[in-house]
């Protein structure tokens, strides 16, 4: 798979779904299809915990338990350096970034686009689960990684590690992408879902925050401005489109009431947080909207942290793609799939 | 993409998929994605409605014409030749052979399995829209393609051309499916649909023959044998087993009654025919059974010909791809995107 040696990967970043990926690499032998699959961690940055970084590849147990235990990578854990992501994506040798630095909506992709942009300018290939360099910068990234003889991809921006941009590439080929569909934000589904059993919108809310799904400002999610990235990085890539989120019409729910959520239920709807990209002439138009979705729409099954996308074609006609219950290990699947894509390419 | 010349396709079967394909080839300039596969026919094989040939390229639209006008091509087309489909298969010229003969299931996959053999056995690629080869004889067909150096492509065989195997080879690397579920039959979702409504199920068995869902005998699809060859083409694939048709468990529908269904629908759920692939120790099980499925399971959203397979896998989760409305371009489509992957491979 790997043509005899291990892909070398850089991680920007070492929260949830970093700590997890390293998680399935320290117990990979519990995943036989994992066989194939040789990797090394070369590089591990964060933004305030310390930087570790050794190119015969980096203990992973104990990364995890220094972290875990400690919070942070301390002045003498073997490897430990002093050089920021940038600096480290810049300089360091190793085949992937794998960028799992968090969204920033004010910033519109920075930092995460300058660290991508610093890989793939040296031929670097690239990963992202930060969906703000597909909404903001795609075109640019992906011109710039063709120039170089290197790949940009990014599997976890929607949808955690349900298959959406990977199907796109390989899956529907010969057709033309007439319109997205899709549930695509876990906290307003939430928080939706538990307003239907009669919860007041600031409990709702609070019950996501506890659950770990809504942050501790949920403004982003509530806004619409988390599910316009994400139309925006879907109509870029499977539409070719050049839609930046600040274009995408967007509602809020902060003014759904409990009575409104019922009042659809009574005549067999619900109430959902629909993302929609819709060709139009030349442009592609974005929305993110509230909408009464009938209950025998697969759309009106999506429960939870589930999502769905609907994808409309000239030619296969109609799927939806749904994704059940994810975890935390499935987003850092997502990596791994677009690690399977990069294996052979170094 | 085609490395400067045309795939040369070898139609064995013009019924309405091979027609349909046809006519988006003749069509091909109001589907713009097309534009880079570049394909050739050089012979058309029927089993009772004659055969025609040409190496340099068959004009498809006097073959439709040909074939929607006289019912036949006659002595007299150019092109036309007296060879069987497994002698075309073996003699002549072509890149691919796309098997598009009917599935007979007292034959298990019979002739097809000899024509896709005749292909693979020479080298050339073949493609089939018949599921029996791929539930019958899959592991056989496959190695006899590998060690050849050609490839076996099947995608159109379920879920008409909703991308299921292309799916899996692609984007499902490193996870081991654990179980398969799906709503695979149309005739018996589209008679439980009638029955809904009241129909007894003699009616509801003729509306799907009057919308030419059914066919004249639809015993294969009342009893389950549709389904059960569908669900061993996709364990046998998808979970690597050896899972013969005749060894799902089957359920019939002809004991069902408007009542059972309006009881069902009483308490929210919907009576489905699922389909189910299961790994146990070192086997899997497979089974096609009568079910009421919760309202607010996807599978309940399913109607008419539309689809749905949920798949389960150790590391990404469980994710649901739903196929709705399909017409009949739908599954012309699925030998498409089978011929964008081998394209570049001859």
């Amino acid at each position: 798979m790997n043509a005899g040696r291990p892909l070398r990967l850089l991680l920007a970043g070492f929260g949830n779904v970093g700590q997890t990926l390293a998680e399935i690499l320290v117990t990979r032998n519990a995943y036989p299809a994992l066989a194939d699959l040789e990797l090394e961690v070369v590089a591990i940055t964060t933004g305030s915990r310390g930087t570790v970084a050794d190119e015969r590849g980096i203990d992973l147990a104990a990364a995890l338990e220094a972290i875990r235990s400690g919070g942070r990578f301390s002045e003498d854990h073997p490897g430990r350096v002093e050089v920021d992501t940038l600096q480290a994506a810049s300089m360091l040798d190793y085949d992937v970034l794998v960028e799992l630095t968090p969204l920033t909506i004010a910033a519109r992709g920075e930092p995460a686009i300058g660290h991508l942009a610093a890989a793939l300018g040296r031929g670097r290939h690239a990963i992202t689960c930060n969906k703000g360099p597909i909404a903001w910068a795609y075109r640019k990234l992906d011109a710039l990684a063709r120039r170089n003889g290197c790949t940009l991809l990014h599997e976890g921006t929607v949808m955690d590690g349900a298959p959406v941009f990977n199907l796109a590439r390989h899956c529907l080929r010969g057709n033309r992408v007439v319109r997205l569909e899709g549930i695509l934000n876990s906290t307003t589904n939430v928080v939706l879902g538990e307003m239907e059993r009669g919860a007041a919108l600031s409990d709702a809310v609070a019950q996501a925050q506890r659950l770990g799904i809504a942050e501790a400002d949920p403004a982003n999610d509530l806004d619409g401005w988390d599910a316009a990235v994400k139309i925006a990085a879907l109509a870029n890539v499977l539409m070719g489109a050049q839609l930046l989120p600040d274009a995408v019409q967007r509602t809020s729910i902060r003014d759904v009431t409990p009575d409104r959520l019922e009042a659809a239920l009574a005549h067999g709807h619900r109430l959902k947080v629909v993302c929609e990209a819709t060709r139009e002439a030349d442009a592609v138009r974005g929305s993110v909207t509230l909408r009464e979705v009938p209950a025998g729409d697969v759309m009106a099954t999506v429960e939870g942290t589930g999502s769905a996308l609907r994808i409309v074609t000239d030619l296969m006609g109609t799927i939806v793609l749904v994704e059940e219950e994810p975890d935390v290990r499935t987003t850092a699947y997502a990596v791994i799939s677009d690690l399977f894509e990069l294996a052979g390419k170094v």
